[in-house]
């Protein structure tokens, strides 16, 4: 019997989550039996597809039921794993959720090798934002040598990503973020451009940063910044969409007029290609190249990353609050336990 | 020296083309050169996509330029072609625009045998819409058998070809059209399903027609018809996007709210494909395919078109303007000449 604190969704949350909908609990956890293991939360990841997992619109995967713990991506310290299929103190990935012990099934944890790459990049740049960057691009937004790639939230784990890999497949990049140090972040990366979103001249940057137009434009944002891109978008490019956490806390349809003619226009008049997906489709086909090749560059510095990690897990929540509205620096983490 | 009774574009419509924007006049056509045909219009083909050339908005197309004669297909018979490519007397597919004589390089004819189909039909089932049709499906909405193809503007020469090859290859088909004459005609047609988009239950039907949602949606209509086929997409839909005719005389944006983020959230959660083409873009690969299969398709009854004959020059502009509120009946002809 282990104690674990964990934070429940114990309401649906109407715009951003507040602490009413997201409770913190003591829990207790049954021993583990054959095919478990009973893990240490060391680093919980915070992403914004979470909060679609908080509501019940149709949406690709199921929400989170109501008094369940919050669902996410973690790596554990290994208690007790009583088939033997892993020993105490080995350090494994797994989807423990929001608490700081859990109960897996040992088929869905993957043992990570500590002396290859810090532990908590198993989150981030080698793991599910990594490879919605590289699935997206590679299977979807298929850059020429020589295209320009646009990418918005672009120093998140997937923008980040998404530009550096398209820079190594040879295309001319374009990064959008809020604010100038993240843009100034952007310029180390290597991004050929990088674009402050929040300016008031956007659209006028944006058009002058892309003479040849955009080809690609890697879609997890929306809002704003896809109304400046789209009269960019050259005949046949390409949008990959991934995500649109710009509108994950709207609790109404925004205010018109209504663009939505505007935007298939586009689709029309320019032959382009929007296709919405999400990082599982591509797991039998992509995962090994992309294990290959990020590893490889994330070796040689060719893309690089950076973790915004907030220590305790009495933290989690104001973290997560913080992401949706852009507050983290890179791949945002919750450091749980040594 | 030939006097042709032409339209131009004297100045661009703003909303539903006026006669004070389409001007008849008479001109006078020099006499053909070697390398071209004096052609005298037998039939005028009328199209939604002619709306677009009159405006100078971004398209996949230069517009008309002001005073110049509208642009448009044609079958005509040839008069004299000092070049020898054509005799006298020859029925031939061309360009040749709102005239009653037009003056085209033979490069851009191509000879029609009168007895193999009625000429009219290569402005139609056996042209441009109908290659629209198959190229979108066959390249874009790539239904399998037993998936569910929806289409609007289903009696109009697209959306018919769209539902019967659809059928034809296995498909269970769904076709939207304005009032009870087109919904019974698309039963003739053999449309497994045949709804109202004017009906207030029209969600409510579309739901009941579609118990296993809809998997390639053919959209050449846009508006309040894709909102409600936009929840009935299952997962990996894809959309061929050729038109949106019902904003074509739109002036300025739809009232709010704005739906174009619930459109990408719908791409983002069903994973959806959604791509803009222009026929030509297929040429090349898809029209040899195309003319084998719907050659057979026509002869054999398995596709069945219909035509809307308007006759006289003197009705172009007024069948034109109904034909962007839905007023035509089938694939819009005018015939100029016997």
């Amino acid at each position: 019997m282990t104690t674990t604190t964990r934070i429940v969704l114990a309401q649906r949350p109407h715009g951003e989550p507040t602490d009413d909908d997201l409770v913190e609990e003591q829990a207790t956890l049954s021993d583990p039996e054959p095919g478990q293991a009973l893990l240490q939360t060391l680093y919980l990841s915070l992403d914004p597809y979470m909060r679609g997992r908080m509501s019940d619109a149709k949406s690709y995967a199921e929400p989170v039921a109501v008094g369940d713990p919050m669902v996410g991506g973690t790596v554990s310290r290994v208690i007790d794993c009583p088939g033997g299929e892993f020993a105490a103190g080995d350090i494994v990935l797994g989807y423990g959720g929001w608490q700081t012990y859990s109960l897996e099934a040992v088929s869905y944890l993957r043992r990570l090798d500590p002396d290859a790459a810090p532990v908590s990049t198993a989150l981030g740049v080698l793991g599910m934002p990594g490879f919605t960057a590289y699935a997206g691009l590679r299977e979807i937004g298929r850059p020429e040598p020589g295209e320009t790639v646009a990418v918005a939230a672009a120093t998140g784990p997937v923008g980040s990503a998404v530009g550096q890999i398209a820079k190594a497949w040879g295309a001319r990049t374009v990064g959008i973020a809020g604010g100038e140090k993240k843009v100034a972040h952007l310029r180390e990366l290597g991004f050929d451009e990088a674009i402050d979103h929040r300016a008031d001249d956007f659209a006028d940057r944006l058009a002058a940063a892309t003479p040849d137009g955009i080809d690609v434009y890697f879609e997890n944002v929306g809002g704003k910044v896809f109304e400046a891109v789209l009269p960019r978008m050259n005949t046949y490019g390409r949008i990959p969409v991934c995500g649109l956490v710009s509108g994950y806390n709207s609790t109404s349809l925004p205010e018109g007029p209504d663009r939505s003619g505007l935007l298939l226009g586009a689709i029309l008049t320019s032959s382009l290609t929007l296709r919405g997906f999400i990082q599982t489709e591509f797991v039998d086909t992509v995962m090994d190249d992309f294990v290959r090749d990020m590893t490889a560059w994330v070796a040689h510095g060719t893309v690089q990353y950076t973790e915004d990690v907030v220590d305790g897990f009495e933290n989690v929540r104001d973290a997560f609050r913080g992401l949706l509205v852009g507050k983290n620096f890179g791949k945002l983490v919750v450091k749980v336990a040594d």
